[in-house]
């Protein structure tokens, strides 16, 4: 059982675009990569099973917040991990929990400590810190955890933003003593991930990213990005955040974005994403396809009896046309549900698949001004 | 392409449970079988590649009715017929819609002519009579349509019950009337069945019987049970009914039931049952295994890893643990309807082939009396 290993196998001559891949204990993840949300312990409508043989994921996020507070950690445990306890062999990341204890606003409170919240489902009062933060990432058993830190919201002014970023940098000590004391929990090797923040202010980011590029870690993750800034900013930030972490290790953008921000994102050098964007919009009737957005409620849809999308290769996005799907969705069927979040996921993991065969092809750039407009074609 | 063919391979010596099986233009069905319900276009939660793949369903079930409002009859014929629409190259049995109107109770009014009924999408005004129902099954492509009949409520008294029976009788005779002016919708033969009817009075039984089998359909239905009078009355009514029907010809008992009844009647000679009970009650955390009743729902299943059925050949009640089902149950995620409704699907399903396989061996009844108290048993 070994740390986790990146290799860079191309790097764009174009762009900052890069090809590559993550070895791990539960198997390998070529990059650029987006990873599918399973908050509380499932990807939302969408069975393992169709994980694989579907969409192809190669690694799945879990929500520690979530599964901290259900089914809880002495279950995992029993379960031995979550990867048996809901029956994924492939790789898990889990986030730290810190940005969903931040978005419960009125009930929780930060300290130096750390965070004091309360519950959604009870109103039970519980305290997060680094050290319990990487106790229960260790309980849970996944492959790459990530450091409790504290992302600001947008806009926050500069005083709070460095402020922040500096309470970031202590709990991430704490995070690496408690992470490097103590054993991996299920016989392979956990990795811990630190997050570069500093709000929209380029001097803290780069301040951040060497940091963060300090602990020499594994790989290195952009928080506190697409949090309701523009799209350039976002680029913005993201291109020098990537100009200032290491090479050699791989970049993780958390939770962005739409197909777009993506491909951008990757020009910039980033390798490893996440959003809840496919699975949320797909539930709200939203599908991201090869051609363009579609509003699949939408009455011209009635009678197109063609595939939702011939142009990726997911059986499920190619058997099931585009009026049986709004027919499920106009009549409120769970499989309307399912359908659509197995093809937006199926249509994130093939586009990320497609950038990675552009970047090695050589034709990376313009492949991606090519689809940036039509991708975001409202058809 | 041909009309439906029944074989009857083995008949038990110890009761009248049949192996069978049915031919139709969309492939084999072996008997006795159970067919999935699929209400709306969807079995609900299930996709038609887990309907294949995990529970092996021969045949499936469409609703009239629903179809009917949602998405029209229009958007069925534009798409080839149901089959094409939805993606399933299986046969199709789809019913008269009868039952669904007369459970809208205050809305319909029953005339010689038909029933006059308001949808319970936006209370729109529609008149199904024999000749429109016969003409809706057509375009949706049924490959075995259901005669359009009166199902009396339980209990009946006499008089209302027999007036009832002569009036699915002469509406029978206009079904087959315009079945047999209209050709077959697209290319493959649709076949009507016609339905028994009579309420709990036995000489009503049968005369219903003689006159059902006076029709020479290529299959016979037995209607208005399991609306909810005893299981001993069920199955005294059933058997009477069996005893009166062709022998050649498949007996469909409809809308029954729980695993013990579907046991149960298989013994009195039913070769076809539907049921929305392992959909509804599985995402209502009722599961139904090889063991006996599992409520998922409960703290005892917390921690117990072991896996959802192992008595039966599923892929997904092999995968997952009662305790991971149960968190998701839990936590009201989308995939917890998903796997309680396929596993409870895939175990009618298992039960119906391993009945068959027993009658086929000769120890039909012996397995039966041993498996209708387990398969009750609350876990
Ligand atoms: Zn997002
Ligand atoms: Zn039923």
């Amino acid at each position: 059982m070994a740390k986790l290993q990146f290799t860079l196998q191309h790097t764009d001559s174009l762009s900052k675009a890069r090809a590559g891949h993550i070895v791990t204990d539960h198997g390998e993840i070529p990059t650029p990569i987006f990873m599918p949300v399973g908050t509380v312990g499932s990807v939302k409508a969408v069975s393992q099973q169709q994980l694989k043989e579907e969409i192809n994921a190669a690694i799945i996020l879990g929500n520690t917040y979530h599964l901290y507070l259900r089914p809880g950690t002495e279950v995992l445990q029993k379960a031995g991990g979550l990867h048996r306890f809901k029956g994924w062999d492939r790789p898990i990341l889990t986030d730290s929990g810190g940005y969903q204890v931040f978005s419960l606003a009125g009930t929780r409170k930060i300290t130096e400590e750390g965070v004091l919240f309360q519950s959604h489902i009870d109103g039970s009062r519980h305290l997060f810190t680094p050290e319990s933060v990487m106790d229960i990432q260790r309980a849970i058993g996944a492959d790459i955890i990530m450091a409790f830190d504290e992302c600001p919201p947008y806009p926050s002014d500069y005083k709070y933003a460095e402020k922040s970023m500096h309470l970031t940098h202590r709990w991430l000590d704490r995070c690496f003593t408690r992470f490097n004391e103590t054993p991996d929990k299920y016989g392979y090797t956990q990795n811990l991930f630190p997050i570069v923040q500093g709000s929209t202010y380029t001097d803290l980011r780069k301040a951040s990213c060497e940091y963060i590029a300090s602990k020499d870690a594994t790989g290195n993750a952009i928080g506190g990005l697409s949090v309701g800034e523009p799209d350039n900013m976002l680029y913005d930030l993201c291109g020098l955040c990537c100009d200032n972490l290491p090479v050699h290790k791989p970049r993780y953008l958390m939770g962005v974005g739409t197909p777009w921000n993506i491909l951008e994102c990757i020009a910039l050098g980033v390798d490893m994403f996440d959003c809840v964007m496919p699975t949320r919009n797909g539930r709200n009737a939203m599908l991201f396809t090869s051609e363009g957005v579609i509003n699949i409620d939408n009455k011209k849809w009635e009678n197109d009896f063609s595939p939702i999308d011939a142009g990726i290769n997911c059986h499920i996005s190619n058997h099931y046309s585009k009026a049986y799907l709004r027919h499920l969705v106009k009549s409120k069927e769970i499989l309307g549900l399912t359908i659509a979040s197995v093809h937006n996921l199926a249509f994130y993991l093939w586009l990320v698949r497609e950038a990675r065969k552009h970047i090695i092809e050589g034709d990376f750039v313009s492949w991606k001004n090519q689809m940036v407009p039509r991708l975001q074609t409202r058809l």
